[in-house]
């Protein structure tokens, strides 16, 4: 069974430190919005379906500290909570998406008591926990079946149990085609500069005993021309209403590549990953990071001081490139302009 | 004036340690074959033409330490290390060209005397040296020729001084450039797994006074496609007749890349470089390296154990993605099938 990388622990957030991974299997608990914000700028917890359910219990954690009796001055309190976590990352549309059912809730319930209120938000912070594992599950059923025994599969960073409630996207994916008996093995990009592929993905796969082989970022070309992957399977930050879709850095080339190659290029996320608001990827927000990613790996320097770097987190995948996008609702193919609202609007 | 990272020092070879970069700039002393062996296996010098100058330096290291006195049991001694030398890395085409420089030199004066002989392999050997270098300011110039004022280039692994005599292949272009009054700026992948890029290319162009801006390998595409890159210039460690180049992994990924996104992609070698006895690129023995060199970024480990790597040290782009090839006599544009033997026959 993968792990659970967030849990709420008698009024705590309890996560896994996955900057400590694979070194170490470390737990750190959060007592408040601070601390949360912390650990999600420092992607201590990663992860666009994970950010949605820490951004759920990050306003459980603000609200419980909310010291006003009445809902305007309680609101106003929870209101500055929602911006902080909002401030933590831009791209990541399930953090939003979260924050939004938690406003929701706030609104619908106006009526009770500021510590009913306090205990609805809870609850509901579980629901999209809850809710989130199930989509994943679902979501993963629907991939395996694209999934046939002998396949070897390409994925980059880390869109596993460790990115969501706790099993997976592009893994999750894997793992119930392994369930089903199928045969996979999987190509991880190590994923520089953060090496979530490196420490994470292939930490996850071994666990399991699914085999996997490491790859430098840059070889993704060279394997693919030797014949090695089958499919490349990625995840997704936000995925706007024409199927454009911001992933991690390096998941646009990757999707150059396979489309070169004839490789299918499949993105796994639940439906709160897909943003109807923007009607093409030009308009989600790349968030850009520190440069000293780049400079340092794991705390030791690599190139010389006095020069610049560049470093933007995401990069956005044209849905031209994408051959499917598998979500917890069925795989939505082109064209993606039809389909998305399409399926974002069924009851399935 | 870039550096030189190979000279013939008092009977030894001097070379900077590249490992050490851009930590230190340290010079070690090679007094045999078997310590210039190890220095070429472990990339303390590298670049396809410093391997062919570092070559002819080792045939003349083993030729001295030569006990006999008579010509067939000299070149029975000789033989050994052209053996020797030739197995320390099996991509960089300079390397056997050079040996085959040194084997001609030996065949042709096989009527003088040994000392005579170690003399004369001497002298072939600074020959070598002396025109590698003369040759990269060639190709430079007709490579400046290229780049324009305000260029944004991208670079992938070292292809300058250190690489080479001392002056470069895709940086000696550009320094060539620079000198000529033109404004360059570099973008330099990282280079994973060995952080060519990160440590030698960003070094290099710092010293000259060149702005610089690192990317991990997985951000070429993203910043291509955000419109940052007008041209990319790679080096190369051997070229088939029909133009199919081999070059640090990653390569092939940035060709086709760049042909996705209407960047001209071009190549710069010695034609010393060229292999005319490879018709195509799949003939062309691509080295795979421990996969140590993976797990590990400079001596931290970086991934858990009990998973696989994969470790090719080159790949080998297809010839339909290059613009050009610029060498000494000129640049080569398709049809390479037919353009490169021409050129390679001419007296220019």
């Amino acid at each position: 069974m993968p792990i659970s990388p967030i849990e709420w622990a008698k009024g705590k957030v309890r996560i896994i430190d996955q900057t400590k991974l694979p070194t170490r299997l470390k737990y750190i608990e959060c007592e408040d919005v601070c601390g949360l914000g912390e650990a999600i700028k420092t992607l201590r917890i990663r992860g666009a379906p994970a950010l949605g359910i820490a951004a759920g219990f990050g306003v459980v954690l603000g609200a419980k500290r909310a010291k006003s009796k009445n809902f305007p001055s309680f609101k106003k309190e929870v209101d500055k909570v929602f911006k902080e976590i909002a401030s933590t990352r831009p791209t990541a549309r399930n953090l939003f998406w979260a924050l939004e059912r938690m406003k929701k809730t706030l609104e619908k319930n106006k009526k009770e008591g500021v510590e009913r209120l306090k205990e609805l938000l809870l609850e509901e912070a579980l629901k999209i926990q809850e809710e989130e594992r199930e989509v994943c599950r679902l979501l993963s059923r629907e991939g395996a079946k694209l999934l046939t025994d002998g396949d070897r599969v390409l994925t980059h960073c880390n869109a596993g149990a460790l990115a969501t409630g706790g099993y997976g996207t592009a893994l999750g994916m894997i793992y119930e085609a392994v369930k089903e008996g199928k045969r996979i093995e999987v190509y991880s990009c190590e994923t520089r500069p953060l090496l979530q592929g490196a420490r994470l993905t292939t930490w996850e796969l071994k666990e399991e005993g699914i085999p996997v082989t490491l790859i430098c970022d840059n070889m993704a070309g060279w394997v693919m021309k030797e014949g090695k992957v089958k499919k490349v399977l990625v995840g997704a930050d936000r995925v706007a209403r024409n199927g454009d879709t911001a992933n991690k850095i390096g998941t646009f080339s990757l999707a150059v590549l396979a489309r070169e190659m004839d490789i299918p290029f499949y993105v796994a996320c639940p439906t709160s990953t897909i943003d109807l608001s923007l009607f093409s990827g030009e308009e989600i927000p790349v968030e850009k990071r520190n440069e000293e990613e780049i400079f340092k790996v794991r705390g030791k320097r690599i190139a010389p001081r006095g020069i610049l770097a560049y470093n933007p987190a995401f990069d956005v995948t044209p849905s031209q490139y994408i051959t499917g996008i598998i979500t917890e609702k069925g795989v939505i193919f082109p064209p993606y302009q039809k389909n998305i609202p399409q399926i974002m609007e069924s009851q399935k």
